[in-house]
């Protein structure tokens, strides 16, 4: 997102955190004042991946500080337009929302981890929320249809006006009132790693959404493909080393590639 | 392809074939002259779906008359600027590459049952295709590689200059000489039955081709479109049954709808 928008982050590591990552996030102009770094181990997910890179298998999830985490929002931050709530436990999504005021525009990930564990808590937080990122698989798990149209139908139920379900190497679609976008996957030659693609994805797409603070239509489709060439770089590399070295001329060039990919004329 | 071209049908059918399936094909201005109903039974596939209706269980291939069928190509049909080589033995598929004199365009699918059981004779059929029209499934299977970037360029080294991958309801991947079209699924509210979608996706794509005899990049992108759009009718019901109503007019409505649903401005 700091690619594309000035990016304030709130969040919780522990003392095992390497300090140069701070310092990566810092360089690249984000505001860490909303980060606390507290006595106690990180977050760590642990995964595989098999012949289907779609999908990743999970081996452990060890919620550690995440679990007594309580989000607290420095001043600075109380006051902005364009909210992401990254995948995290759905009540501490909830008192984030809680504790800003209003903004344009919340959207929101979740994964099977809290589909599973704590779906009450998490359909209270999505009822709050005007844009749910979600995988396939997951929105099928979180209403219990397999159609994705009839899917994000219900989903639209729970209160999101906007559904973004991510479909891996085949790109995404996009649901809002009666409309449908298909936003192609980008097919590349070598895909080294695709954890994150979901957060770049979100990354992307939010930066462009606060950068223009346009909700239009054709402006979220655009704001998907910016997700998508994130997503497309992200995975090139492993973790998110790909990110490191982008220029904005890249992500320029990318955006064309997505369109010469998808262009097809009248019939 | 009939809503298309002037459709030439070359096969073979056993005496159970029931007869209004063939009158239906005449009533829809195919001439059916290369059509054989032989004594014996015809070519029958039993599969079954789960539930991810883009992979089908095969249950049952029973090859019946396709064992000893030898094509015959009427006299009429021996020039033919389009040749569409359905899914069957691979030797077949050669027999009438064969007999028909140099067209502007040779068209190939296949399956896994014959990727398995005959794939010197269908790699040899290939080297003479132009098109071929390939589940992402059997791509994998055809080449060895899982990324279909290599799979495409590999099957491309076999012969075909184009290959269009099908991906079931995430839509079709056009490969040609350095260049990649992504043509999206269409998300359908319900698939009654996906079995002849791949048919009539090159049914829909070739008779494009041949009606308009363009074989630009341009050209071949809106083929694949109309190619998704006869398979997203085809899905919409039972059988071929959507296909008997269809009108010219619902065609260029849905070519439309495909527009719609993957366009995106520039950034």
């Amino acid at each position: 997102a700091s690619y594309f928008t000035k990016v304030r982050l709130v969040g919780v590591v522990g003392e095992d955190f390497p300090k140069e990552h701070i310092a990566f996030l810092q360089s690249r102009g984000i505001d860490t004042s909303g980060l606390k770094v507290l006595p106690g181990k990180t977050f760590r997910w642990t995964g595989r991946y098999g012949y289907d890179l779609n999908n990743a298998e999970t081996l452990k999830t060890e919620l550690n500080l995440f679990e007594t985490f309580c989000p607290e929002i420095p001043d600075g931050s109380r006051k902005e337009d364009f909210l992401f709530l990254a995948n995290i436990d759905p009540e501490l999504q909830m008192a984030v929302i809680r504790a800003i005021n209003r903004p344009k525009l919340v959207a929101c990930d979740t994964m099977n981890f809290w589909i599973q564990g704590k779906k009450d808590s998490l359909v209270k937080t999505i009822r709050e929320v005007d844009l749910l990122t979600i995988n396939e698989g997951e929105a099928r798990l979180l209403t219990g249809e397999s159609n994705l149209m009839k899917a994000s139908r219900k989903i639209r139920t729970f209160g999101p006006k906007i559904v973004a379900i991510k479909q891996g190497e085949y790109g995404a679609l996009l649901f809002s009132d009666g409309n449908v976008f298909s936003a192609p996957g980008l097919p590349l030659e070598e895909i080294k790693d695709p954890t994150g693609a979901g957060d770049s994805f979100a990354g992307g797409m939010m930066g462009h959404l606060a950068k223009t603070g346009d909700l239009s239509l054709s402006n979220l489709r655009r704001a998907v493909i910016f997700g998508s060439v994130m997503a497309s770089f992200n995975v090139e590399a492993f973790s998110c080393d790909r990110l490191r070295s982008l220029t904005a001329v890249d992500i320029e060039r990318r955006y064309q590639i997505f369109r010469d990919l998808a262009h097809f004329d009248a019939s």
